[in-house]
């Protein structure tokens, strides 16, 4: 195929009527499909339901430290739960506090924390006139919308495929006493699915903050989330990094399982030096009196341990694995060599990500929506919903059936063909 | 029996001599109870393990929406459960959010969002130089360390049987605008089993607050949480009457199932006017993708309706009015007309208030504890941990065997006797 750039004026308006009808024909489908948010399809929670045995009236619902899971205690969650997360991300279980059903809540009230009450001691966030954070762009849209909420100002940081760009980052962190934070998805980043580097990660645990209160949120929502058994990213623990390059308080690690057993219903941890942990538990301790310690429970008799838990994660991937192919095979076979286009291919997460042309991101959404497929908001990706590029697309294959998959991304390079076309034209 | 204050210096003596050979006898029992905490015994967390048997891997966990449990969604909770829960409360589902496992979390939340965003547009209260809770005592330890913790200063209301003393209630309110909230719990109140009367309801509702920001934090914490079929409390349902007055949004109002289901793996929920409730959800969609959607269902399938939970509450009444009645009979046979001592008699919620001659509670507590039995801390159910008076007890008579409630009570009594008459020696 030829490069798009190559194609007479001619060939353009040609190619432009061609793809029109195409896309005429296709929007009679009334299509409905949804590739929007990384959400694991019914297929693969089917498989685990029966999660939902491991715990009936005949358990014993003690700890192994004999504490009743069906009654109050145990503020930082059950023995044998702090092992299971802690060994989920490789670090130790005294550096764990299990928590609710979410990370992503965690992550929203450690900031406020921060806000209110500052980080050991420090000033609070919300007594300061500037507070900062930095946002590896492409990145998380609920990361951004946190941040964003409390009004601290956002600075986009570049990605790499190592990671984020970290003569920027240094730069920043060890110059402007303002900026507290990064948001970071180290191992197959959201949407990017790429892995930091260890080269990255040590950078990282090297930073000499200008600002005592800097902290590291270092979400690990992808730790075990494989898409291959024969090869995956590898990531460098970061808490170990830290504490040898006499930073041990500066990162904060969150995972959780909601993309291990199900959404909503699973377990989430937080994961620190003891000094940032016995922090948080002083306002934890007034927050609430404990998290559910049943379901605590009933993770760690489902999976047993953490080798029990990636092998249940072999099964998602099954199911996930021929979604992503799908999905890159259609890109790849339409779109290889037009020069409209490029794309990652991960090797676990959940997401692919889509450089359109420069100007073409919303107009592609925005034509699959008229057509029925319903895909992240183009700008989702960055903070304030502003990608200054107008360029990047998140594509989310998990949730639609094989069949559906196939004929959303269809219709997807038939959109970034026909706007890409336009683009052209109009030069 | 004769009263203390009757007694001669001789007699007194004689008493003590008596009394402090049957503590150290007492002692050398070496006991080790706890009646410090508001939990359910084991064996009413027995009687319901079946709880755990409603959801299994052959259940359709499906809403009546078509809405998939397992999976991310619907941030306000289940419609079931909100149906459930608005019954438990006697309010409309459309007015429910329903939450996590702890409703104390969701009051934590209220108070810290208050802080840093203020109450639909007013100015956030940490820009404020001083925000100010009304608590009436003696009342409930957590609801204090949560305003303790945010630096609101807390004024002290006392209790009656109807109720808070409402004349200040109502100075209070309507006279100063840095008299932003009042903690409640309206039903069986913590920790004397008080319940608002009908026309403290009504006053309340008709407050015309200085604040516009002035909420009523309404922990209906015991509202189905009778002792008694025969014989229970009825509480006016606060909402309406608000509406009706004219201050829609001036209540918040939480309950959960903690002691209804398990501590700490139950779910909970806040009640409140519309524009209240979309203000919280302006927030929590920020803070978490949804709470956990199974366990709200396993709670519906459960219970099938409210009919069904107030039998189950039928089930605890069983087990916990026998040690009320035990630790009653106690007081009464030990210490009726001894005037050293006065107590409530609820009829339901999880507690008796037991109020010793001014300056005794700590000394009393501490003599138990030294004698192996842990009672509530004094001056916990006051804000700061100060009861002016060193007077008020709170007994928490659930979590202990019949048996071990015994000794108990027992040994409560002597140190009362003992702690009193020390008291009078030294007049």
């Amino acid at each position: 195929m030829r490069a798009y750039k190559e194609l007479s004026e001619n060939e353009l308006l040609a190619l432009k009527e061609d793809l029109n009808k195409q896309y005429e024909e296709a929007k009679a489908k009334g299509l409905k499909l949804d590739m929007s948010r990384g959400k694991p399809a019914p297929s693969q929670l089917d498989m685990e339901m029966d999660f939902l045995d491991v715990i009936d009236s005949k358990s014993l619902l003690k700890t192994e430290n004999g504490t009743d899971c069906r009654n109050y205690g145990l503020l930082d969650g059950i023995p044998e739960a702090k092992k299971l997360m802690a060994d989920m991300i490789g670090v130790s279980a005294e550096n764990v506090i299990v928590c609710g059903n979410a990370s992503l809540n965690i992550m929203y009230d450690t900031v406020a924390r921060s806000m209110i009450f500052g980080v050991l001691g420090s000033t609070p966030w919300c007594k300061l006139d500037k507070v900062k954070f930095l946002c590896p762009v492409p990145g998380y849209d609920r990361h951004f919308a946190i941040t964003e909420q409390f009004g601290i100002e956002m600075i986009n940081i570049p990605m790499t495929k190592d990671g984020p760009d970290m003569d920027l980052v240094e730069k920043y962190v060890n110059e402007d006493p303002t900026v507290k934070g990064i948001w970071c998805v180290p191992k197959y980043s959201n949407p990017q699915g790429y892995t930091y580097s260890d080269e990255t990660v040590k950078r990282f645990a090297n930073l000499r903050p200008a600002a005592e209160d800097f902290r590291i949120f270092w979400d690990n929502a992808y730790v075990i989330h494989e898409l291959y058994e024969d090869r995956s990213d590898e990531l460098l623990e970061i808490l170990a990094e830290c504490t040898k390059a006499g930073n041990p308080d500066m990162v904060y690690e969150f995972c959780s399982t909601s993309k291990v057993t199900f959404p909503g219903a699973g377990i989430s941890a937080v994961a620190s030096s003891k000094a940032n942990l016995d922090f948080m538990k002083k306002t934890m301790t007034i927050q609430t009196i404990g998290y559910d310690k049943i379901n605590q429970l009933r993770h760690v008799r489902y999976f047993k341990n953490i080798d029990g838990m990636k092998e249940h994660m072999k099964k998602h991937a099954q199911v996930m694995r021929p979604k992503f192919e799908a999905v890159l095979r259609v890109l790849e076979r339409e779109l290889e060599g037009l020069g409209i286009g490029t794309w990652t291919e991960p090797k676990g997460g959940y997401f692919i990500s889509f450089d359109a042309m420069e100007g073409c991101a919303k107009a592609i959404v925005e034509k699959c929506k008229e057509a029925g497929v319903v895909l992240t908001g183009a700008g989702a990706t960055y903070p304030y919903k502003r990608d200054p590029k107008d360029s990047n697309i998140r594509l989310a294959p998990t949730f639609p059936s094989s069949e559906e998959l196939a004929m959303a991304t269809d219709l997807f390079v038939l959109c970034v063909k026909l706007v890409s076309v336009e683009k052209f034209l109009k030069k």
